[in-house]
């Protein structure tokens, strides 16, 4: 088994370019770390290139994987989190799926900026039954470490396809896939919606809420009744709440 | 108008305790950093004590609260966030509201750790038409100020109650008002429990849900159908679903 334990090591180095969109997108490859995710990952059509671990962590080694154990400086120059379990893998970024026919519940992402709220809303998303999200151009990077994390692990289970929303929204038309966007104003509660088994959703920055542009696009623009002049809800309870209340 | 330019000023330290749940025992204030939130203050029943901002923000001085010229290198001193706004606010924790009487629905949070999960469900309460959210012990403390900033301000509109869960459900049956738990297993769908006006939430830890002891006090213990073996959704969102699903 391959070892290394110098935080100095080339391969090191280039691993860690992996924690910026530049380094990812330059190596084709995304980085994810801690027990729970590597086991979602390993679990799922995801090409795990290589395993990485720590001495008290070898059990976590593959016939089928590329295992390299390495020292606990090393583990703490890859890792983010406060405490780091030990266990990284280096992945493929699944190939975009095919989008020649749209069925069921999508979400759609216009500029989203917090990766705890993509990622939630992508977790979110496989819970209740959604066939996946798109993430518009404009919102953070998929891959980010902290996206990943907040997914939980959904995003190896979920097809999510990343693209321009004006194109994606002329896709859910031909098909005859009822949009319907969201926003504070010129909207209807989202009750009057009733449930069904295919729609697409579209959800807006946390500042600015959907372009109006694709707001015009829609069939139906809704909104969630709030009880006080709040300055909206977060866009990842919103997420939720719509999901559950729209899909059949 | 009083003027502090030295981080090093007593008074400054004695402010820099705050951001730890010790200090804001010990002084009996918190502080809440950004305009938003700090106009959301003013606007409410929250005594602001001290008002400290740096030159550009002079603005927000106002006649009937104590103002207090700060350096840009105080301001920092204070501030936690990545771009500090320039203002902050020294204010007194609200005293607890009455509970004689409850009505209309409330939130029981039980032993909740993240503070942006905490921060987050205050504020989809106000905007829900809840009635309160009571903060069970051994959650994460109230005035941390990460709370405070997910709250988006809503914690200044809504009576957050702090307390012993058991204690709390006694009175809530002593009343009438049916209890709702929240788990994972032996629970019924919520989507069985019809809207209703008055009517408790109890809410579990991230880890591992509502206390099985509190379970046992409930009428009924419902649960979010999912479609995948998730590792359950997030917490804020979950209770996002419920609070719009059971409210009427």
């Amino acid at each position: 088994m391959k070892r290394i334990d110098s935080a100095k090591n080339e391969q090191v180095k280039n691993w860690k370019k992996l924690h910026t969109k530049k380094g990812r997108q330059k190596l084709e490859r995304f980085l994810i770390e801690g027990d729970h995710l590597v086991k979602e990952a390993l679990a799922s059509n995801v090409r795990v290139e290589t395993l990485l671990f720590t001495e008290k962590h070898k059990s976590v080694a593959r016939n089928d994987v590329q295992g390299v154990l390495v020292s606990d400086s090393v583990m703490k120059e890859l890792t983010v989190t406060e405490n780091p379990q030990g266990v990284v893998a280096i992945c493929e970024p699944p190939p975009s799926p095919p989008v020649e026919t749209l069925a069921g519940g999508y979400v759609l992402l216009d500029r989203l900026q917090d990766p705890g709220n993509v990622g939630t809303i992508i977790r979110t998303a496989l819970a209740a039954g959604m066939s996946g999200v798109v993430l518009g151009s404009g919102s953070v990077d998929l891959f980010n470490g902290k996206v990943v994390r907040a997914t939980q692990g959904a995003l190896f289970h979920l097809p999510v396809f990343q693209g321009n929303l004006k194109e994606w929204i002329l896709r859910f038309q031909e098909q005859d896939i009822p949009l319907y966007g969201t926003a504070l104003h010129d909207a209807e509660p989202y009750t009057i919606v009733s449930r069904q088994n295919s729609f697409a959703l579209v959800l807006g920055n946390e500042g600015e809420g959907v372009d109006p542009v694709l707001l015009r696009q829609t069939n139906q623009n809704i909104c969630i009744p709030q009880n006080y002049k709040t300055e909206s809800l977060n866009v990842a309870v919103a997420a939720g709440i719509l999901m559950y209340a729209l899909k059949k």
